[in-house]
């Protein structure tokens, strides 16, 4: 099969056997996969970043001197089951996963080798037990979402979302426009998103944000304030009952060093800041600040399986809208420059990757 | 009346005109006042205290231009009722309150010019409304670790302190060892305690921390990964029903540069870190760690009105033991030189002014 390989962080187009399903596992065609800041990182930082993982877990998450298939936003379509499996699922199938295998071993797909690719690729094996059917009426498009919107969902459990809240969101990537979502989809507002990029801005607004901010022209922090003291959605009440302010969250969806500080700044007393943002450099704060503002940092990462089904639930139940954050789809071969760009390509939100293209 | 004053951050003894208490208020003779780490910031790093309050709630704590009458951990004894007092409680009452006016005007006692003076002096006024009245049986110096105690009674109560969480305290200064009291009263343990100061591990053990350690000699995350192990007070499961570790809480109780990155190096995944040292410098971390682990950092800082008479009301009920937190009493002649060397001095935790000495 055609796979995209990275070793010595470079991507290139190879042709690899195709994996075998091991007991209780199944074969996929992949339909689509998604190309996620993470993999950009894992590139860009492998070795930093398994330096992390090995200094938070006692075990480094990816072995660099092998070759890794990345992709662990997929949709696959089942084409072959392997021993020991019960083939609950009609051949033909579509199903996401979370990227994992049911392994004794530890196995994050899309961190691994060609043995067990991930969805950068014309096939991938997945573990039977954690397969969701995709209904019919959910398009591969919106399935391959489930993953990123999963871990926007983690990210606003992590904040104990609270009816009254009000919501900032700085930064408009995937996951900051996943967390906008998510926030609509829970009733919240009015949601406050900044973000430097007009077009981001506009995807901000097309999922669910009330106010966008450009920083390079206003305050996110004082058009938050604002939105504040103007009240629920529809309602006008400036202070809830009793005369207290609303309570208030902001999520990190940038990822580079600086902006926890600001957060840190621009935020009334008593906010939860959720860190969603992977920064992989050392980063400064003013702790007295934070201290006398009564602050809370609340570092989000991944999600539970729990969560990733529910996620899906709400996916296929038709509760998001989030249709808009798929901004382009690319074949194979187009990956290793799409890749290189990304990073320089504000206007692209989620890029999808469809092998048979 | 004799009382010290603060300015131009130096200490003396000088001789005032005796408060003057208005509507709602009472004369007291101050019986003891604590000396706290806030009044050595104030003296040290007051302009960039005042900054900090500045950007975090718009306005500052204090005019440092004028003199300053330090002093908010007080008990004092009714001796005038001013007009518009109801007299409820008889001349010559002990009594503590929260170191506040019930003014229009924010006045917080301790930070504030010569005509509301704190407790470094021989008398203050305090509000009627928000005296509570020391019992015959709870010792002066021990009424007087109020304050203190609510610090750290709101610190812990910041964690959401569970029944299987296994508490580390970092820096055993009197916030640390106030927080070691009111973990044991809350039941918590292992208690597990860091300071490099052998008296203060001796104070630790006396407040009630399980385990101590000397960061020079060991790793107190080792010894908190132990006690974690360990399970709880006598029994002896390693691990909570399911398989789960027991979820780990810290404290911050130091206030210095790079402690909070050793704790999050330190800790396993999902701790909460409580910070309640003040750090009046900027701070760096790691983020990626941080992320990766899914930590919380909490900033705690003072308490609330209730929160103070809860404390209290555990302090009058007997509920701490806390006597080994006073280690020397001075008179006000002494002050300023016992503030000049406190920060050298680590035997002293809880050093209280009786201006009647």
């Amino acid at each position: 099969m055609r796979a995209v390989v990275m070793q010595d962080r470079r991507l290139r187009v190879a042709e690899l056997p195709d994996p075998v399903p091991g007991e209780g596992e199944v074969l996929v065609d992949v339909l689509a996969c998604g190309i996620c800041g993470s993999d950009l990182h894992c590139a860009q930082h492998g070795a930093e970043f398994n330096e992390a993982v090995k200094t938070a877990h006692g075990v480094g998450m990816f072995d660099l001197k092998r070759p890794i298939v990345l992709g662990h936003e997929f949709v696959g379509r089942v084409v072959a089951y392997g021993p020991r499996t019960t083939g609950r699922l009609p051949l033909g199938s579509r199903v996401v996963s979370v990227p994992a295998l049911a392994r004794p071993a530890r196995t994050f797909l899309g961190f691994t080798g060609p043995e067990t690719p991930g969805g950068y690729a014309e096939r991938m094996v997945l573990s039977e037990t954690l397969l969701l059917e995709v209904p019919d009426h959910l398009p591969t498009e919106q399935a391959a979402l489930t993953e990123p919107l999963a871990v926007a969902h983690h990210a606003v459990a992590r904040a104990g979302l609270g009816a009254d809240d009000v919501p900032l969101v700085v930064g408009c990537g995937p996951i900051g426009l996943a967390v906008i979502a998510v926030l609509r989809m829970r009733g919240a507002g009015p949601i406050v998103a900044a973000d430097f990029s007009a077009e981001r801005r506009r995807l901000a607004e097309a999922l669910g944000a009330d106010v966008v901010v450009d920083p390079a022209q206003e305050s996110p922090y004082r058009s938050w304030a604002q939105a504040t003291a103007a009240g629920p959605h529809g309602a006008a009440p400036g202070v809830l009952p009793g005369g207290k302010s609303r309570p208030t969250v902001a999520f990190e969806c940038v990822g580079v060093p600086g902006v926890v500080q600001q957060i840190i700044t621009g935020s009334p007393a008593r906010t939860r800041i959720v860190v969603a943002g992977l920064c992989m450099t050392s980063d400064s704060f003013e702790p007295a600040q934070a201290l006398l503002k009564e602050l809370e940092l609340r570092f989000a990462m991944m999600y539970s399986p729990k969560e990733f089904a529910r996620t899906f639930a709400h996916l296929a139940g038709g509760d998001f809208d989030v249709a808009p954050l798929v901004t382009r789809t690319v074949g194979l071969d187009e990956v290793p420059e799409v890749f290189a760009s990304l990073s320089a390509t504000p206007e692209d939100a989620k890029v999808l990757i469809v092998p048979a293209r």
